[in-house]
């Protein structure tokens, strides 16, 4: 038995959507039509203006956020360079993995699920192995819910005279990130996480000066982000079909962004999900994974009641029955589930959401 | 000037969608909740119902069709095959283009961009060169609307132990394609073209011994369809993050799909469509590119007429301000534009469209 409106999603994204951002769905556009290249022209340059860069341009691609990565990756690394990713978790080796799938050199520093990511160790690798070119970095690695030293890491980064390509697809839009004090080759983000629009597209803000060094690069014509970039800019079109309508909600979830306040709001916003969240766990009894300093207001993760009754399952389907949809953990020696604080939702959402974790765990006899 | 209304989209996808389809969108979804994993699954089982196999299974991917056909041949051509490429157009020059890029041995039988294949010369060059394992074929060539021959060239592929890949993007769901008399490893197409579903994914129809041998073939992770498929039957989930709504709405769409009457109902409309749009254009004076034989009912390309006051540009905005989106031609050495019969649109839209295009060219002095 589920409740009859739209539960709240309480996952990293796809996320809980405003309607005016669904209902910018209502029309179709012709992809070729000079009104849907406003439209494109325009998302990318509020996208660009959120890193406040004039050197760096945007380039949007079809397909989730790992397509992007894996763009990113492939036509910004040279076949001659070599990557070194600084992993701790599922999304940094993911991006090992998409690396070594394509024939890049690679070095991975693993820094396991619980610690952030350490300059100085990076610093060291940097010094140990000159052949690498390209740094890799999750500003918020999700599978947990870290925050990485994004400012730390590119300044070792750029001491050390390599390049920087930050996934930030679950902090773009929320976290700070500007081009005038964090130095890097590219970010990378997508339709459906801070931005609160819908999936279906990612998009890289790339340096303008590395992209046009990196034609010919890409192992793959549908995620040649050179080739993408070529063609938009001589037509003002994407290369291939684009996602229009998810373009038009991204549009609508921009304009409501702005309306908003902008990224200081929706951090706040989502700051202040994250500490109500936080609270009620804790009121609850439950207990977050993370130390209070590495934790992003993004998604928390929850340690499992260790209970003999416990079952991730039962946990879901009660809480959903209430109208909230959690997101299973994705650690692999620890038990955890994942709450996440981000989408068109507020503290009253995450109070409701909360009392009805209370209500679940009543009922399957873990809490009195 | 423009319409209030939204303008009728004659383009070969992104098209015209019904309301139904679009307000299919007003939901969000968890792509991890099962009731997700249940649309995924109803819409594969749909999509693979439309060939009549058990033999083979339905994998979707993010992003648009040329996504799709990467992935089919990254992923099913293995490292030490080679694929010839059946070209007579934009697309089929794509499909080498890709598989070029990724490294696969190539070839390319060109039949220059007015006449169908030729399964006789087909059968000659895979005779001659026993280096071919895999065979790609574009079913309608979009770039002039030409139908290829997809049972004959299906017959001398099989005949000579050869494997077949089609690009059945734009005809996929109208034009008859059943593996029980086409044998086929793979057909791609994409939600936004004969189905009537927006765009943002496309999929893949491969077989399933073809699909099980191609474990660790591709060239990228976003685009290995072997992968994709694996996670999908252990998980029940897309491997990264799914275009929901895109998801929903094709969903929203094969409903319609099945009550107009499946697939002979669909090409039925399109076919009058068609017959419609060459009758009226004739009357105009403009003449289809396309001898009637070689026409697919799908898009149709129209000459330029020859005449010192044409522009496309202005053409397209007089007829754009009527309400209709045309779409230019795509051929290098004639002056032609081209006009869609696919869409949620009957006959009316395609009479009103004529009469529209007829008074564009009235208003421009080039007819009176």
């Amino acid at each position: 038995m589920h409740t009859m409106r739209d539960p709240i999603l309480l996952t990293p994204g796809p996320l809980t959507t405003s309607l005016a951002t669904k209902t910018a769905m209502l029309n179709d556009w012709g992809s070729w039509d000079s009104e849907f290249n406003r439209l494109t022209a325009d998302v990318c340059a509020r996208l660009l203006a959120l890193i406040e860069s004039n050197e760096h341009v945007c380039v949007p691609l079809q397909g989730s956020g790992t397509f992007a990565v894996e763009a990113a990756v492939g036509t910004l690394v040279p076949h001659e360079g070599k990557l070194l990713v600084l992993a701790n978790g599922a999304y940094g080796k993911r991006m090992a993995r998409l690396t070594e799938i394509m024939g890049r050199q690679l070095a991975v520093l693993d820094f396991g699920e619980t610690s952030a990511v350490d300059p100085a160790r990076v610093a060291a690798k940097l010094a140990e192995d000159t052949a690498i070119t390209h740094v890799g970095l999750i500003y918020c690695e999700t599978s947990t819910g870290i925050l990485n030293p994004v400012r730390e890491v590119a300044q070792v980064v750029a001491q050390a005279g390599r390049k920087l390509i930050i996934d930030a697809m679950s902090a773009f839009g929320a976290l700070p990130l500007s081009a005038r004090d964090v130095a890097f080759d590219a970010v990378i983000a997508s339709s459906n996480k801070c931005l609160e629009g819908v999936p279906g597209m990612g998009f890289v803000l790339a340096r303008r000066d590395a992209l046009a060094a990196a034609a010919g690069n890409a192992h793959s014509l549908s995620l040649d982000l050179h080739d993408q970039w070529a063609y938009l800019s001589k037509t003002g079109q994407w290369r291939y079909t684009p996602p229009t309508h998810v373009v038009a909600a991204l549009a609508a979830a921009m304009d409501q962004y702005d309306a908003e306040g902008g990224r200081p709001a929706r951090l706040a916003r989502y700051q202040a999900n994250c500490d109500a969240l936080l609270n009620g766990l804790s009121e609850l009894g439950l207990m977050s994974f993370l130390a209070p300093a590495l934790q992003a207001p993004i998604i928390v993760t929850v340690h499992a009641p260790q209970h003999a009754n416990w079952q991730f399952t039962d946990f879901y389907e009660r809480v959903k029955a209430e109208g909230f949809v959690l997101y299973p953990g994705k650690l692999t020696e620890v038990d955890t589930f994942r709450v996440g604080c981000i989408g068109a939702i507020g503290q009253a959402e995450i109070r409701s959401a909360v009392a009805a974790i209370g209500r679940a765990l009543k009922a399957m006899g873990i809490h009195h």
